[in-house]
């Protein structure tokens, strides 16, 4: 930081999106958790609880990590890029590891009970952007963080990776969405109709879901709200375009 | 036109991206066309077929017309702006008159069945997203089509227009798929999981209507395919903000 430079701000509003997405991300994991504790008997491995913990973590991982980390460059948006980049990667790492804790839930779950796997809406969609999600992340591992990749490469395929990560986002809750309403037609068919409070219950972590990935999409895609490179960045990326387009012949 | 302009064109690549879109969106109409005639009977008003005109209705709606309506800007870049704005109220509009007729078909057929209404995850997602599409549909006319909202208002509304536009496109699309989940587990919840052919065929429209939420949302949001303001336009901007300006005593 250099003498007498301004102290960083957030531009208006964006800290109050990012409170209430954290508000909202926070309530539909205390959902999820009452949904499971509360109406199907609580959450444990090697047991015929197993298969709860699939819902706990995708809802954890897919949905609430995936997004903070998505967030973190509207966050941090005064620290080093390098170190923002770093937390990017990892709770994106950290989403995959539950994610993937969840998907073994289920798998092991299946084979206990002799429940045939991959037939539903929900399963194709949900393994193909588990699958997506984990391409895209040693994708970006390569082409952002590890050196390597050229000035050029990394910003033919930024706006690729930003496109299909919102997009691997959405997909995660859609998947979501999907799941809540096989679980509620498998264990409360005759019932959900009723407007029994599980149903309900239920229906209102759908709503959540959309809800905070509503915010967090909003916050991503606002102009304004966009990280801007910071002074000594913009300097860099100066003298590498200088020298770049110094060494081309063509320039 | 001016004498001696270049023929108009447009950017490499859209209209391939254009043409897949239409080519899925089309997939996706006999896909559900198939699932309810081959499988479902057909549809049929003031018959026991009549709730199979709820699925037929909400994808050419809610999906195809409205995402049609969304590609209007980028496919017509080169008309004058106030045609193409016509002709995306007018898409939008059809698409909300047989969304309208498909909400009717599923009421009027749990009312002869005896089925409750609006108790799934599917129907609140579904009916928000319709009520919001109306909406924004009202304001859109509000603000873009009719004489009154002045310059700088519509461009205050117009950022929210387009996020809320595509956050209901993929709503919609959303919708769908709960929908699609919901009716297989209703009709075929004993055969779904041993991969028979109509749930095999529903999953691939499941994955139709995700692939063509993908190339739409793609296309749209690419920055260097946005409409660029056509030369009068500009002109007539340059001439609007001269004029405010000089009227405004703060200017």
């Amino acid at each position: 930081a250099m003498d007498g430079a301004p102290p960083p701000t957030s531009p208006t509003g964006l800290s109050a999106y990012v409170a209430v997405s954290q508000l909202l991300g926070l309530t539909l994991l205390a959902t999820t958790g009452a949904w499971l504790g509360r109406y199907r008997g609580g959450v444990a491995w090697h047991s015929p609880l197993q298969f709860n913990a699939h819902p706990l973590c995708m809802v954890l991982g897919m949905v609430f990590l995936q997004g903070d980390a998505l967030l973190v460059y509207r966050v941090f948006r005064n620290e080093a890029k390098r170190s923002t980049k770093a937390l990017h990667a990892l709770l994106h790492g950290l989403a995959l590891v539950i994610a993937l804790v969840g998907i073994i839930a289920v798998f092991e779950s299946h084979r206990t009970k002799g429940i045939p796997d991959m037939y539903s809406l929900h399963s194709w969609c949900g393994m193909a952007t588990f699958v997506l999600y984990l391409l895209q992340w040693f994708l970006g591992c390569g082409f952002f963080l590890f050196p390597g990749a050229s000035f050029s490469l990394r910003g033919c395929y930024k706006p690729q990776h930003i496109f299909f990560g919102i997009t691997l986002f959405i997909l995660s809750i859609t998947s979501c969405l999907l799941g809540i309403t096989e679980m509620l037609l498998f264990k409360i068919s005759d019932s959900y109709s009723h407007f029994v409070p599980e149903g309900i219950l239920a229906n209102t972590l759908g709503v959540l879901l959309v809800a905070f990935g509503l915010v967090v999409t909003y916050v991503l895609t606002r102009e304004e709200w966009k990280r801007p490179p910071l002074a000594e960045e913009l300097a860099l990326s100066m003298d590498f375009k200088t020298l770049t387009e110094g060494e081309s012949p063509g320039g």
